[in-house]
């Protein structure tokens, strides 16, 4: 059972890459969508686009208090903020929900400040772009990827459907749920320590002489060097001890292979070798 | 100009991936194709395949005499070792090229040890599978790729564009040349380095159980953690000192990351972040 219903009006709150996303597949799939965001310019092009039926840079009792779903699409210290000042004014009742890559120093922190009849569900569009910003926005990139609902036992059944039910209507291919902690040692080690790799293989040297000899390998292998220096530090630092037993958990498995290679030991290389090509193999699409 | 002519006679030295791919290539451009290999049955499916006009596995001085210009695309040690025991049937006045992914410890080796009326011409082309075996023979592999010739000052110029000519024939994208050192640096770095992070990343855990939750930042990132475990140690072992330099490089790297990530110092996260964003921007295609 879920509270969506074809009425439901729902806002988003932070019109970037992933708000400017959800907006674009919700109203394509009939929904009211308001949006709060900073920029009025943001709320023009996303007005002129199509992908929002109204929007304010000045958040109002009246404005918000409109919506039955609230999708928060913002920088996860500007989320808390955002609760802390404006939850008088939600609908009551209302369902609220979020996009944030980490999970457990979030979702805790919100559902502990949060009115006791309003309620907070955590979601994780595993989505995105190399470029931010709604001018990049496109509901086409959830198309075969990942969501995950995070809950807790403050989550009820009908919040935990309903969210779910949000990814189908945004077209995500696998819907899932996990617990915060979970999701986070998941992801520190997915995507935050693959990130990691990335970001100090491209400092190891000045390489723009090598780009003609460059294959696919290293190409793939830190096309997620690029990456946004004010969103991700703070996602580092949201998920510090996960991702720190991730990089440590790596650094180790990096250190046997270099020692196996100083000491001329062929079996360990080659054992390590074996290992990684068929656990690699389950990955194949 | 080129020692290549419309009557040149190519012996293909090792009928594996790469050697099949060049046969291929090499018929179809015209020129009259030979192999030695170790297994009956991949010269049966060679001459099947139309891919060369004759073969052996066991080398005679009649045939070997035949051929003017010989690639080995052999393991390293046993290139030396048929070098070693051949030569002697070899043609006066061929030349020799081969395939190997490091130059320093191989085109010194070979270069002393040959007759002096035989020349010897590094090659790299830097192109593969993931799946080995001339059944996967391709030379659709080499489009869009580099080839990198390394000379050394035993060389003739006729040699150097007689090699060069050899990549354009098989129609790679880029041909250069590099000193042995530049190159076995440039491969360490770029090549071997990135198969060393793919290979110590999935021996961190066993992860079968978050094939769901995979991106394709993971999947690129570990796609070379599939790799052929008789060969790569080979490689690394013959590049083990510029390896061993390079893997201390990102290690480096690798703990100024996690350090900062620590100390919540946000500014060097923040600058490794941007150096990376940069520095990977001149990869872009």
């Amino acid at each position: 059972m879920t509270m969506l219903q074809q009425d439901t009006k729902i806002l988003i709150v932070g019109l970037g890459l992933i708000g400017g996303s959800y907006a674009e597949g919700l109203k394509r799939a009939g929904y009211e969508v308001g949006a709060v965001t900073r920029s009025p310019k943001t709320i023009a092009y996303a007005l002129e686009k199509g992908l929002i039926d109204s929007g304010t840079t000045t958040p109002t009792a009246d404005y918000i208090g409109r919506f039955d779903l609230l999708v928060f699409a913002l920088y996860p210290h500007v989320f808390i903020d955002w609760i802390a000042q404006y939850q008088a004014w939600i609908k009551p009742g209302a369902l609220l929900t979020d996009v944030t890559g980490v999970k457990g120093a979030i979702v805790d922190r919100i559902q502990s400040q949060l009115r006791p009849d309003l309620e907070f569900i955590g979601a994780h569009p595993m989505a995105g772009r190399e470029k931010s910003g709604v001018q990049n926005a496109d509901c086409g990139i959830f198309h075969g990827a990942n969501y995950i609902v995070t809950p807790t036992d403050r989550n009820t059944p009908e919040a935990i459907e309903t969210c779910m039910e949000l990814g189908r209507i945004l077209g995500f291919a696998r819907i899932s749920t996990l617990s915060p902690a979970a999701h986070d040692e998941m992801i520190g080690f997915l995507s935050q320590l693959t990130h990691c790799i990335a970001v100090a293989l491209m400092n190891c040297k000045e390489s723009h002489h090598l780009v003609d000899f460059t294959g696919d390998s290293f190409r793939d292998l830190t096309r997620i060097a690029r990456i946004n220096d004010e969103m991700w530090p703070e996602l580092f630092a949201l998920n510090k001890t996960e991702l720190l037993g991730q990089m440590d958990l790596f650094r180790r498995e990096f250190e046997r292979l270099r020692d196996a290679i100083a000491a001329d030991d062929t079996d360990t290389v080659r054992e390590m070798m074996r290992t990684s090509t068929l656990r690699r193999s389950f990955f194949d699409k």
